[in-house]
């Protein structure tokens, strides 16, 4: 399998780690949005968000807690984005699930283009009562 | 305190709610990048990522893993986007803690606009040196 994350995990490709565990790196992307854009990964394989075990996810989003504040004391941005994009339409290049947390700055050039919606009538009940019945606990 | 978010907890303000439980609630974003937009909140009032509990984030983003799968079940997008905005300059609009959950479509409108950076010489281990030392466990 060819993954540059599990390369930088198994030490067959460099990157520069700031954080390391069992089961947890996290390291700064090479191509930042700004500069400090970290990513947080599980080192075992999962492809996307979805596939994360529970506990996992759970270990994995207290560790990019603790390395988001750790962005913010040391290089005091004046926001943060964390972020998972999953899936090609959503913009994930690497199918290595990843956390990326962003340092972001009032005059900075990253920009959310948004184009938001509205719902007509009836059509926000539709889409609620479709979610719903497919939450599984 | 004036919060929106609040509100719909309290039951002052109407939301199409998703999921509920003691600590959490989700419902749809009024204003949807595409539909089917959602958000995950915990009840109570933390105004960014940086202040929930490492216990009540845990459980958060286990919740919203769940939600994601029953958006891809149900709305069958081509992926999905699971982002916090921390701060006026990251986006943020409501200071109440939430994952947005983003349907996306390989056709939507809704574009990251990316400058992506390089970093020179030697500048990619200063960041790094900069944010591990500021790391606390």
């Amino acid at each position: 399998m060819d993954c540059i994350f599990c390369d930088i995990i198994n030490g067959n490709a460099t990157g520069e780690i700031l954080y390391e565990d069992e089961r947890i790196i996290s390291f700064l992307d090479i191509r930042p949005v700004n500069y400090g854009h970290t990513l947080v990964i599980p080192k075992a394989h999962y492809e996307n968000f979805l596939l994360v075990p529970e506990e996992e996810l759970a270990k994995l989003i207290n560790i990019t807690q603790k390395i988001s504040s750790a962005i913010i004391k040391s290089l005091k941005p004046d926001g943060f984005n964390v972020i998972t994009n999953n899936g090609a339409a959503a913009g994930q290049s690497i199918y290595h699930f990843h956390f990326h947390i962003i340092p972001r700055y009032k005059e900075d050039a990253f920009n959310f283009k948004l184009n938001l919606k509205s719902y007509d009538q009836g059509k926000m009940k539709e889409f609620a009562t479709k979610i719903r019945s497919a939450i599984l606990l």
